[in-house]
């Protein structure tokens, strides 16, 4: 099998799910109890949150656990929003978000909030000049991605962030990190609120993370009684929690060698893919190198995946969690034709992914693309 | 160790454990991802979705897998509520709630709902007479539990959902079954929402279930693109909603035999504790013999629990959930006076207890009992 979808979901590490049912076995208690059992368990969980809080350079109490990136998205936008409505109703976010924003923006305005776009560059960048025109005195947050999960843009967070800071000091900044922790270093520094996921760090499926700075009111989305903090209730799953900490520090482990690594596999995918006829290289050159988009002409995505899934290959047709089989979100807002953005394909690459891999996935990959290329042609 | 907090959470089945292993490895792919790795994950998901339908008596769009039974009592609450305004702004429900009911309860208070509380008669059934002249023209839902966490009272669901359907058949009956699935049967015929959790039947933290019947609407409380339903997104956890349906089906086997053995646990329990000076027990005798709710008098709980602790024995002092060390609001609402509802302990049993467990548990019972009452005297 050659895995190349590692954007859509990652293996989980044997040694995150043997901390899992370790964490399952000894620590059978309800944190939220009040004997020692129960202590032993909430104990452990203070430990992963501690464990995120230094990883993430941020305090214990900032970190919040969920049961996905949509939930932590969704409680970004939904709770903060709330909580501050008396300020103004008005988000400012993109078109290349994830569909878990994209969505609770379209329910927002339902609610009658107001959301604004702000429009991308050619190479996928915010624009920043109408970022700034477009923020209002009503404006309370605004929620840009860090690294886009279609076509691998990566946004200059850090300077959006210190700009907002220094000229909006009220307007929170919402970070959906999803798609760039374990593959970029990450620095919350101006950073209010920040989303990521186990899943796409070898983790297990079903627990994730929001970030929230302590000067951020947030009503929750799971009210209840006590549990890890008073932003979410439910029993912790203590053990989930244990093995996202380990997910994460082992994610944050030879960040730049694996970065450096994974960028000699996308030269030498962008090198061979230039070749091919028909193909088109969508990706700019300084997306992340583990997220490299490309079309291929007047092929359906699906055509393409499924007939490299007869070669026991798997990419992807953008994003896993977009609704419909219509364009790419992002290449459209990207200024993509449809000839490109109706025929896009995501190859998503890993420190674990080998050369050979990549040698082998080309070799089929050009005679796939050739084959169609001929059926077209009759 | 003597473990007699099973209504708090109960250990992890080892093949449960297995299950949920097994499908991390084996499926490894996302089940939103549209080649055959995904479409695997989304065959095991639909399966597991098929498996608690039918152990449910449900359809099988009707399973929602949610986070936690707080997240599934959130969502049922507050997306029906939401989704019906037009009809009203009424609900009913009971003091004697999980605090995911009641706080969302209070939550939906300042949203402009308004929430009527049913009382309980002494043996801690709602009052049905009651409940019938609290419903007003604008009454979109009602959410009674059938197993009270603290106290045991199993209340009568059918004959009041029955009663709904027959008399209102345009209001919403959600039904919390976080108590009582596994201890008794469930029928949930004129039921239009029930919640239950994986960790209440030795299944792991992290899962639970919405059922959510196909004539009732209600909006998400996590939006984004697909999913395991349209009514909640993110990432399908699949190895997570495998190992519930597994605990499900191991939690209803035997439910019968299961029941007369923790019923003879129950009868022991009783017979000694009754006679011990100073004890009162509160669960009235119809209560599911899986918790018995006790008041040592002029003790506080919190002295008892860690006394009996230091012998490696495990209660509870009222529910895991609750948000303060008050008095237990379960025993409020059926009219105990503080000496009784300040000062109670709540014994929760398994079929997994053993007799000689509990024999252990009332020899140390009554000395740590009685060295307290000494202690008073002098």
């Amino acid at each position: 099998m050659i895995y190349l979808d590692y954007s859509a979901t990652t293996p989980v590490l044997p040694e995150v799910l043997e901390s899992f049912q370790q964490a399952v076995i000894r620590f059978p208690g309800n944190a939220n109890s009040l004997h020692k059992l129960g202590m032993e368990s909430r104990k452990l969980m203070q430990q992963a949150e501690k464990q995120v809080a230094v990883l993430c350079h941020v305090k214990e109490e900032e970190v919040i656990f969920t049961s996905s990136a949509s939930e932590a998205n969704n409680m970004a936008l939904k709770g903060v929003l709330e909580s501050y409505q008396n300020r103004g109703k008005h988000i400012i976010t993109t078109k290349l978000e994830h569909s878990s924003i994209l969505e609770t923006c379209d329910y927002l305005e339902t609610l009658g909030y107001e959301v604004s776009y702000v429009s991308v560059l050619e190479n996928g960048q915010v624009n920043l000049e109408e970022l700034a025109s477009l923020i209002r005195k009503d404006t309370v947050l605004i929620s840009i991605h860090h690294v886009n999960s279609e076509v691998g843009v990566v946004q200059n967070i850090t300077s959006i962030a210190s700009f907002l800071k220094t000229n909006y000091p009220r307007i929170f900044f919402h970070v959906d990190g999803t798609q760039s922790v374990g593959k970029i270093p990450i620095d919350l520094e101006n950073i209010d609120l920040f989303t990521f996921s186990a899943h796409k760090i070898y983790g297990l499926k079903g627990i994730a993370c929001l970030i929230k700075k302590k000067n951020v009111n947030m009503i929750p989305l799971i009210h209840g009684g006590k549990s890890q903090t008073e932003y979410r209730s439910g029993t912790p799953a203590v053990a989930l929690m244990v093995s996202l900490a380990k997910a994460l520090r082992l994610a944050l482990e030879e960040l730049e060698s694996r970065f450096s690594y994974v960028s000699s596999l996308n030269k030498t995918l962008r090198e061979c893919l230039v070749n091919i006829p028909g193909v088109i290289i969508n990706s700019p050159e300084d997306a992340v190198p583990h997220i490299l988009n490309i079309s291929v002409s007047s092929v359906k995505p699906e055509v393409m995946l499924h007939a490299l899934e007869e070669y026991d290959i798997y990419i992807s047709t953008k994003t896993a969690c977009s609704k419909d089989n219509s364009d790419s979100a992002s290449l459209l807002a990207m200024g993509k034709p449809h000839s490109v953005s109706g025929f896009s394909l995501r190859i998503s690459l890993s420190y674990q992914t080998t050369q050979k891999e990549i040698q082998d996935f080309l070799k089929i990959f050009e005679k796939t693309v050739s084959h169609f290329q001929n059926e077209l042609k009759k």
